[in-house]
Parts: C-alpha cells; sequence; structure tokens
C-alpha cells in the first residue's frame, strides 16, 4: 500500500494541444481522466511551428515527474504526437479530433518514421483509457478501477439487454 | 539498481495473432523488441471465434507476470484487440497487418465501443517501440535504450544529410 | 397446412443491440418485421467486452425456438455479428447503422475470419427481407407475403409512373 | 433421421454468374458447398441486358425444389442480386468477386431500393456458410456440420496457439 | 427549314425515375430541357423490381418517337441506366441524385457489363445538355441554342470579371 | 434506303487524346468502333496547355462533317472533355483510362461547370456503344447492328447458362 | 532600400475565380494578402468555356507588372489551374474552395500534365503565405512580415500554453 | 545579361528527403532542375525525430544565398514540410513520393496549421518547374527556358497530333 502511495503522486497525463478550439474535445479525455483519479495537465504547442517551445514543455512536465502519459490532441495534419514521441522516454497517444477529411485525417498520426511508437485512438475516452492502462502497471488500485470500469461495461450491457428484452 | 532487476524479469509482451499467415508480419514486431531486449510470446486466437480460449491466454500469461503489454496482431475485421483489452487491465496495442483495403481496414481497430482502450499503430516496428515505452516507465535501462534510439534516430538522419549533401 | 402453424410459431428474429442509442434504427427493422408477422426480440450485448452474455443471450433465445434468424445492430465496428455467428447453427444478419465514416464503417461487419457466414445489409427494411426470407423456407404464409411485397412494389412502380406520366 | 432425408434432396444452392470469368472465385464458394454436402448449381445470366432469361433461370431451378439459397456472383455494378431477389421468395447472397475499386464495387449490392433482402459478403466460404446456415434450419445433420465448423475453427485457434508459443 | 421542322416533333427526352423522392432533382434537369425547347416525359420504374414494366415504358415512349434520349435518375445502386440501355437502340445518359457515399454512389452506373453504352453526369444541367447535344446532330435551331448557351456562358465569364476586377 | 446513304458517311467519331500513352487503351475504344462500322480519328492535344490546337482540331474535324462524337481520352486530370464540349455543338463522351486514384481520377471528367454536357464512361466499349447510339438516331443500319449487339449478349448470356449449368 | 521600393509596387497577386460564388473564399485569402501589405486582384474566367478570355487575363495583368503570382480559385474542377500555368512564366497557385467530394477534389489540380508548376493549397490563409513568400524573394520588407507572422505564431502557442496550464 | 548573372548564381533548389529511399524519386525532380539549369542540393533530414538538425539545415544553406526555393521529399506523414515552411522565409514546394494510401497521403502534407504556406506537388517535374518559376521571377533567362518548356509542350502535342492522325 505505501509503495502505491509513493508512485501515485508522480503520475501525470499530459495533454498537448494544437490549439485552444480542440479544448472542448480534449475535456473529453480529462472527463474520464477525472473519473480514474488521474493527475493531467493541459499544455499548447506546435511541432509545426514550436518544436523548440514544445521540448520545453517537454522538459517542464518532466521533471520531478516521474510517470508520464503523453496525449498529443492535434487538429490538422498531426506532427505534434511524433515530434514528442521523439523527445521523450515516455509514451505517446495520438488523439486528434474528428477532422471533415474522415480516416484520411487519421493518417499523419500513425504513418510516423522509423524509431517512433506513437500509437492512435479516436475516441476521446480510450486515450484516458488507453493512458489508464499504462499508469496503472504501477498502480494497483488505477488498476482496480480500469478492472471496474470493465465490469461496469459488461453490466451496462446485461441491464441493456433487461431494458431491451421488454420492448416491443 | 537491484529494484529494477527485480521488476525486468517480469516485465512481456504478448502478441496474440488471429493466424499463421501474420507470423512474418509479427516477427518485424519481434525484431525491434529483441532489440530492445524485450521478453515476448507469441499466441494464436480470435476473439470472433472463441473469447474463451483467448480469455484462457490473457489468464495463462498474466498468471505470475506482473507487467504486460498485449499486442494483437489481427489480418482481417479486428474484435481481437478490444476484446483482449475489454478482459485484462494491461495495455492493448493493434498492429494490424496491411489489408487491400488501406484505411478502412485500420477502422474495425479503433471504432472501439466506450470503456476500450486500445490504440493503434500501422508499423511493425511502432508497436515495438510503443510497448517498450511502457514497460520503460518502470525499466530505467529500457528507458535508456529508447532515448538511444532516439539517439541514433537523429545521427542517422545526420549520416543521411552528410552523405546527401555530395550526391548531384 | 398443420404443418405451417405448428412450426410458425418457433420462427423468432433476435435483434441484438450494441448500444440503446440503435434502438431508432432497429425499429426501422422491427417495423417490416411486423408488418410481415414475424415474432422478434431485442436484446443488447456487446462482443468486444462480454461475449459471455452474448452466449447466454444465444442459449437463451434458442432454447425452445427451434428457428431464429439474428439480426445483429452495432454502431462501431461490428464484432458483435461474427461473434454471435460463430456460436449458433442460425443464420446472422449484420444491419449496422449508418455512420460517418461511410462505407469503410461496413467493412467490420463483413471482413470477418474463416468459417464465419455473416451478411450485411446496409438498409433496415432489408434486414427484415432477408430474414424474411429465410423463415419462408418453412412457412409458407411468409412465403406469400414476401410475394405480396414484391407485387406491391411493382404495383407502386406502376402507381408511380401513372403519376409521373403526367407531371410537366 | 427419415424426417431429414425427405428434406435435404430438395435443398439447392444457385449460384448465378454474370460471366465465365468468375468461375475461379465461384468454385471457391462451391469448395465449401461440397464440405457441406449442399447440392448446387452453377447459371448465368445478368440482370442488366437479359433478366427474362435470369427469370427463366428462376423459374426453371424453383420448379420442384421446395428450397433454394441463390448465390449472385457478379464482377461488376451488380443488380442481378437485387433483379433476383425481387423474382422470388427465396433468400439471396450478394458474393460479388474483389474488384479493383475496393469498397465501393460493393455498394451495388447493397444500396438497393424498398423491398429488397439481398445481403452481402465478401469472402467466398462465407457465402456457403451463410447459404447453409439457411438450409440447416430444416436439416439437423447439416446443423450438425456447421457446429463442426466453429469447432474445428475452435481447435485450430488452438492448435495455432500451442504451434506460436514455442516460436521464439 | 422544313426539314428541321418534319424532325422536330419526334425528339423526345425520356426521365425515368427510381422513385418520387427524386422528381425535385430531375426537375433541375427539366428546367434545362425547357429553355432548350426540348419535349420531355417523366416515367417512373424500377429494373431491380420490374424490368417488365421499365420494358413497357420503352416499348411505350418508342411508339410513334423517332428520336429519343432517355435520363436515367436512380437513388440508389443504379441498375435503370444499364437494363434501359440494354433494350434499346437509343442513347442513355445516367444523371443520378447525390448520395451520402459519395464517389462510391456513382461505381453503379458505370461499371457496367459488355455491351453496354450508358454515360455518366453528375450535374443536372449536363444531363440535358448532354441530351441537347445528340438531339442537335439533327436539329439545327436546337443546335443554335448550344452554341448560344456556350456563348453566353463566355459572355457570363466576362461579366463576372468584368464585376470582379473592381473588387477590393 | 438512299437517305441513310447519304447521311452515314458523314458521321465520325473523333478520339482526342491527351499523350500516345493511352493509344493502346483507345484502340480498344476503335475496335469496337470498327465493329459497328463507324469512321474514326484519332487525334492528339491538351486542353490545359493548347486550347488553341485543340480548337483548331474542332474546326478541321467539323469542316465538312455533319455528325461527330467527340470521345476524349485524357490519362490525368480531365479538361480536355469540358473544352471540347464547350466549343462545339457535338456530343463529347470522356473515356479516361484507369488511374491509380481510382475513383477519384473519374472526378475531373464530370465535376465540370455549368453549360457543359460531357458524359463519362469507363469501360473503352461503352465509349464505343454510346457513340454509336448517338449516331443510329440518324443511321437505321447502325441501330440495328446495336440491336445486334444486344441480341448477341443475350444470346451469350444463355450460352453461358448452357456450359454453367455442366458445371460441377 | 530604394532597390526595395522600385520593386515593390510592381508586385501582384491575381486572383482568377471560376465564379462569384467562390468570392467569398478568396477573401479569405486576400485578408492575409492585405496583411501583407500584397497588392492584389481578382479576376474571373473558365478555362474549360473560355480558355481566350483567361489568355487574355493573363496578357492584361502582365502588362506593366514584372512579378506576378497567380491564384487560382476554381470551385468544380480545376483545369483553370495548369491552364494558366501553361500561359505564363509565373507561378500559379491552386486554392481551390472545399467540395462535397473531400480530397478526390483536389485531384484535378494537380494531377496535371507534364511541364505544368501549378502547387495545391487546401487553406486559404496558406494561399497568401505561398504568395508572400515568393515575392518576398525580392522584397526584404515583406519578407520580414513573414518572418513576423512565424515569430506570432510561436508567441500565440506560447501564449495558448500559459493559458492551458491554468486549466483544469 | 549583367544584372541575371549578377543574380542568378545565388539561387538554389535544397530537396530535403526524409530518407535516402526517397532518392530515386528525388532525382526525378532534379532531372528537370538540371535542364533548366538551376543549382541545387540534396539535404537529409527528419522534422518528427529531429528538427534541430533540419533548422541546422536551413541556416546552413541559407547562409550566403539570396534566394532559396525548398523541395521537401518525406515518404510518410508529411511534417518536415510546413517545419522548414515555419522557419524560413523562402517557399517551401511539399513533394512527396506516392504511397500505397492513394490521396489520404497527401493531406498531411497540406492540412497545415495556420500561418504555414507549403503547397503541394504530386509529379516531380512539378516540383521542378514550381520551384522554376518562382527563380524566373528574378532570372530572365529561367523565365525564357519555362517559356520554351511551355511551346515544347504545344508542340509537342502538334507533333502527336500529326501522329495520331494518320493512325487507324
Amino acid at each position: 500500500m505505501s509503495t502505491e502511495n509513493r508512485e501515485e503522486p508522480k503520475q501525470l497525463a499530459v495533454l498537448v494541444l494544437g490549439s485552444e478550439d480542440d479544448l472542448d474535445y480534449a475535456r473529453k479525455i480529462t472527463d474520464q481522466l477525472q473519473e480514474f483519479g488521474i493527475e493531467y495537465q493541459f499544455r499548447g504547442g506546435s511541432a509545426h511551428t514550436s518544436p523548440w517551445h514544445v521540448f520545453n514543455i517537454i522538459r517542464d512536465v518532466e521533471n520531478g515527474n516521474s510517470s508520464i502519459v503523453y496525449i498529443s490532441v492535434a487538429g490538422r495534419s498531426d506532427a505534434l504526437s511524433a515530434f514528442i514521441d521523439s523527445q521523450t522516454k515516455f509514451p505517446v497517444i495520438a488523439a486528434p479530433p474528428k477532422s471533415e477529411f474522415g480516416l484520411a485525417k487519421y493518417l499523419s498520426s500513425i504513418d510516423t518514421p522509423a524509431g517512433i511508437g506513437v500509437s492512435l485512438v479516436i475516441h476521446p475516452q480510450a486515450a484516458a483509457v488507453s493512458a489508464a492502462k499504462i499508469f496503472a502497471l504501477n498502480n494497483p488500485s488505477l488498476a482496480r478501477k480500469i478492472e471496474e470500469l470493465h465490469e461496469e461495461s459488461v453490466r451496462k450491457k446485461i441491464t441493456l439487454d433487461n431494458k431491451l428484452i421488454k420492448k416491443r
């Protein structure tokens, strides 16, 4: 128990947004992070125009935090995810908002060069669950919350079934 | 240092394949895992036809391993990734092989229901780097290897530049 | 005639929904089922998160019914159709609601693994007609209703023609 | 047993091909039909150019057969499936061969007018399984074969797993 | 002049609609036909469900008209255009309304079998101009109207230019 | 009869190619034109780079020919079809060769500005049949050949059917 | 300094629009041109219907201007960009408005024939920046404005970051 | 003449490649640059992994060159083009090689953030012509070469026409 407590405070999800327009979308991610009790921080930057600043964000958030997961939220062509990934030992989840270009929009997040480990989610809650699962490797109480979410998902389906079975 | 050693042996990447046809593709993932010194295991199963068996794989590999990352390699419609994700507290990376249907193929890996945290990569090396970054949160020597891969990537670009600058 | 009567009560269309959000869409299917006089039942479940529960639904509905057609209505990536298909000797029709991803959405319903026999419709009425045709193999009065629907379709086109021919 | 025998001889899968070029593709369907012991017939016709002839095929094959499933194999724009569907009380499965136009090719099979019940498969074996499941409603021994195919699918995955677990 | 008059009354554009829903779209075609002074007729039918009736339409409109151009307006999978084409010596222009499936919708109109001569337009006015150009081969005054439309198009661009050049 | 003979010699299909690379494709069109006995001419030009030259082609071929159908064969973005269309009272059929960009390639042929009447075919034989149907309005013997092609199509399907029915 | 002044007055961005409907879109381009202090002119024309007129526009604007960048704004199939490009030594930027056909719309702007140098932007501001960068080669004060825009972009991201870091 | 000579030596096209694999593609660009007599340099770098190095390339090539056009050749997701664009006052042309993902690949080059002026070409020769047109603003002899290329394009079409007109 004490081991857990020692590590939990140091876990931090860092959401890097390319634009303030993406804040509403990002809030859907942090809603789920909050339910998990995961600490998070919003940051803003662009790998296209100011990688130096994004690099400073990385240095800033990594200083004093032993365990970080980045969630990058880039509204157009996504260079942010892979750039962050290349500058850190910590995992990066690309969570781009929907675009008028459909599936084509997502290609820039994942068609990344050699050496990059970015992975993509397209639903905001999935970004939070994905981050939570990573943190949970060191955080038994969080692991339990994920299992509870799974159990709740199953219960919801059973409830749905009980409700639907009565419909005509 | 002793803390690290105690944890490292328990880290395991589990590659679940939907078909033996996908083994060549999966080997490109494990090539990089081997370079990182990450232990891995191939398993085979289908969430469409035998989720019970996949569930047994999950129980089997999780028994005695404190830290697992699943990499699911499904050649057609990918139900495997989300099913594994829903049955475990551990992270799941979908790493589907290329398909004749291009980007449309990848949708089944990421258009997942509520509560699921699967994330997608489309290059096999990226699956390994993504898994490595997760393990590295608890594995300083692995974290260092990722940083070395990044440094090597930069050096390779500089070497490429030095080579190209002489071309005419 | 008595043979028909003996079999008809046992025919049942089972609509398995992934979410309550899909109920409006599913109702367009059951509207046509009702016109055919086909008994149906709504059920709810997810192959991604709770195949056990879906399996229980299958066992539940198949108990005492000699003739079932499943219609699976899955709003995101469709694992439901193929999972049901793999657990039953009865036919499964995938009838997914429309998605923002257009044709790509439908791929998860039909790019299924070996041994699976799911077939896809994209208009809700088609799901009902497809199910009715299967039941009609053992149900002469239902077969007649399908023929009447066809005849009505022809009449409607003739009526349309008579109406249009007067337009200027 | 005698009940089965009485019904089985009357079950017939009718594969209607738009062109002789599609015969190789259609043979992948009949390979599986043969494994199921389902009787089948190849026919050739075009709804675009000669619906009368296709109508004659329908009358011809339906004469004396109490139970038919049509499998339509149309290489370009698929009008065949919906036309057959509109002229018969029996089920129609569209099983078009792959096309250079990818997913767009399949739209003509399923974007059908009101009153039509065509359903689509994109793998040839799936056409056979889909037909078999329909026939199995009246054919217990065929139903058993489908269950055996399912069981074999599960065994194959377990065998795959046993084989993969030894790979390094 | 007398030659023209003798032939002009016999020229008829026949718009065959698959549904009354497509009438608004078809009216955009006839608006331009009216400007050209081309006689037209709306008809309704479906090649999927009632090719016989469509065949009767063909016989009906061709009886006593020496010169016909068909414009087929089919809202879903377009079998109508190719079926009409195969039953007549007269030209057929496919003019399908827009669909949620974008370009994929148009494939059914043009991926037609050997021997078919359907051609596709996606703007309603283009259907009318295309038909007019065909009729104009025998109709000098109509040919002149097409040339006037072209001249007007050029004048409109010059007017546009004169207007735009003053904008700031 | 003498009327026909007087008109037939003046009918000419003009195939305008954007590149010599497209000649093989264009030959598939002229193969069918030859079977119909339609006179044709290959011409080469680009609306993007030299509309003046294309305009000269138009003046050249229209001089002394009372009846022309243009078939434009443009390998990349198709400006040729609409430019020719805008400069002539005669019909223009766009018959672009296949492209690596699939359906997207065809959009430039048909998303044309107001006043243009270009129509699209994607199979080369269809270009020839489409042109033939236009000429047939004034050419009874050609009309008869089209009807023979249709009759042959039907006979071919019956032959195909007779052949397939014997296959096992 | 005097060198600059001598050249600057002669720089002109010429926006050629295919339709007045595209004026709102084009204004988003000129908004940025105005911020840069770049002189511009709207012109209207169509390469499909009146290349002569477009040619006259080219001659008109090039007369007396030593330095021009064309920005072509074509709403449907874009022949305008490549036609202008082929008639001038000056650069041409294709800046088509969005279309219901998504990415496919843009193909006509860039799948151009040999010898053409059109380049594509899909955001209106990018058209202005792209033009400005070209003019800046000869215009130090404009070059400075571009650098200021870049610096401002960086500052905006830092401001965004400072704002986001306080959000919860 | 002396004015030209003074400026020409300082014009430089800088091709930045993401990988040595793209060198063959890039050579198709430089083949045309050579025909124009434009000096060029190959450089190699990645904005995803080493923007610092790319920044150094920019500083290096811009030092002592008064006039540069960048041509970025990025094989996967293209962050290179926009990053270079954001760090320089000089123009950037994105010239990505073809990809298995078709049009979707190009989106990352052009769906760039505010303030960026990257423009896209998809044919390698177009990259060279686009760059040449920019340099030609200050280089009358190069401008003349572009006009000669245009004239040659027209002559080639006339030659093609003369050749095709004799074909049967």
